[in-house]
């Protein structure tokens, strides 16, 4: 299992990668047969293919991610994060949502599973 | 399902229950066969009398909430919260734990899981 600090690495990592649109670096964090449930409450995608596409899309809404907090670990296979995902549209408009990311691993430090808690309250300007 | 107005609700006041060493109204707002994995990664406090224990010791500490952030909801049966847990020592030392809680809910809105995600990188002070 990796250490709480190389999961936290990994949820930066992501931050990173989401920001600077590097899809290839960010579909890379992921385990061949990862999940993500995004939001949380909705159909998970499944493997890597899935997870491509999702983020493709994701990004190319343009929105940015800035961390409300310092990501956290856990004693165990998980690591988890606070942030606001902003999008500053053509129009001058910022639409933002408020999310906490929930992240667990395998023992290669690839990221398993994803969840982002974020309900229909946590969205402001849409 | 509650609303996830409603579980952000129940979340606060957790929070609202904790500073006030209510240990009763906190306790009250789980569900018989809830469970409770404080740090993640550690055994379930299973049920209303394991978790009961639990809270008491917690709250003997004088710890005290502090939230990170606002209350996320989702699109399930689940809210999450960043904050950071506070001990002011009679010695004058200030001991601090910065945590996430993910908590699903069942269609009574009573708390039926609980995971604290905080690992050993994110005490300070200890």
């Amino acid at each position: 299992m990796p250490s709480d600090i190389e999961m936290k690495q990994v949820l930066q990592a992501y931050v990173d990668a989401y920001n600077q649109s590097d899809l290839e670096g960010l579909v890379g964090l992921f385990a061949d047969d990862a999940t993500v449930e995004d939001p949380y409450g909705t159909p998970a995608k499944n493997g890597r293919e899935q997870i491509f596409e999702f983020y493709k899309g994701a990004m190319a809404t343009g929105a940015k991610l800035t961390l409300s907090a310092p990501i956290r670990g856990s004693h165990g296979n998980a690591a988890a994060m606070a942030f606001d995902a902003v999008i500053n549209t053509p129009q001058g408009d910022i639409i933002a949502a408020s999310v906490i990311d929930v992240m667990t691993f395998n023992d290669q430090g690839k990221i398993t599973s994803m969840r982002a808690y974020f309900g229909p309250s946590d969205l402001a300007g849409m």
